[in-house]
This record gives structure tokens, sequence and C-alpha cells, in this order.
């Protein structure tokens, strides 16, 4: 079994209206040292494959078939093998 | 200047409705060795700090104030100094 974790954000040049708000929100509760606070997603997932080449090739396929918009979105993302 | 990364994921015994709907669509579209998948959320927070062990605590407070909600979450994070 394997153990992918995919970190999606928006692009550099794509504005992040929910990231300003947290800023906002953040500096009105006090943190007035922030400079900038994105949004992202966050993805975890368990799924079964021949070896780590094989499990590296089918979670990018996922990442994009169904998980991000190549528009406005990147990703990176770890991959371990579970101990069963 | 810090730069955070934060995790954030729903704890074991809460349900994920939107986890399944992407693990649903991924089975739908022939991926059908997938065990499981969760969604979260990912922050990116820059901010200013006297040292690494005030940044770890304005990190922690910034997090805990708005960033999750305790009962039904759960976080993780990375932190490292940035070069100027």
């Amino acid at each position: 079994m394997y153990f992918g974790r995919v970190y999606v954000s928006y692009k550099q040049s794509v504005l992040d209206p929910q990231g300003e708000v947290i800023k906002s929100g953040l500096t009105h509760m006090g943190f007035n040292k922030i400079e900038s606070v994105k949004q992202g997603k966050y993805f975890e997932i368990k799924f079964a494959a021949a070896d780590m080449e094989q499990a590296k090739q089918e979670l990018v396929k996922m990442i994009e078939a169904l998980l991000i918009n190549a528009n406005t979105e990147t990703y990176r993302y770890d991959l371990k093998e579970l101990e069963d």
C-alpha cells in the first residue's frame, strides 16, 4: 500500500482571496507581522500499486485528472510505501 | 522572515464527505486501487519573528486561533527561516 500526500496551491500570478481574508483576520486578532497567507488544499491518498515507480505514475495521473485545476493551481507531493 | 506550512486534516473519527466524493470520482475514472482519500487544508504563511523559537510559538497561536477547528481537525506544520 502506498501513501501519497498532495499539496495544492495557487500559482504565483493567481489571486487568493481566501488567503487575504485569513491574513486580514489574523492581523485584526493582533498578529501584525504577517507578510502573506496563502490557502491551498491538501490530500492524503492510500492506494495499491505494484512498485514505487508505478505508484508515482498513478499518483500524478490522479492529481492531474481530478485534484487540481492546471490553469490556476500548482502542486507538489510526497509518497511513501506503508508497512502493512 | 519565517515561512510556515500548515497541513490541516480531519481527525480519524470525523467523516470526510469530500474525500469520499473524490475517491468515488477517481474510482469511476478507472483508478480502482484506492483505499482512501482524505481532503484537508493547506496554508503557507510568511511572517516576521525575532527568532525560531518565537516564530514557532506565533505560528501555533495563529493556527489555533483561526486556521483550525480543534473539535474536528488536527494539524502538523513545518517552519523554516527564509533568506532575505
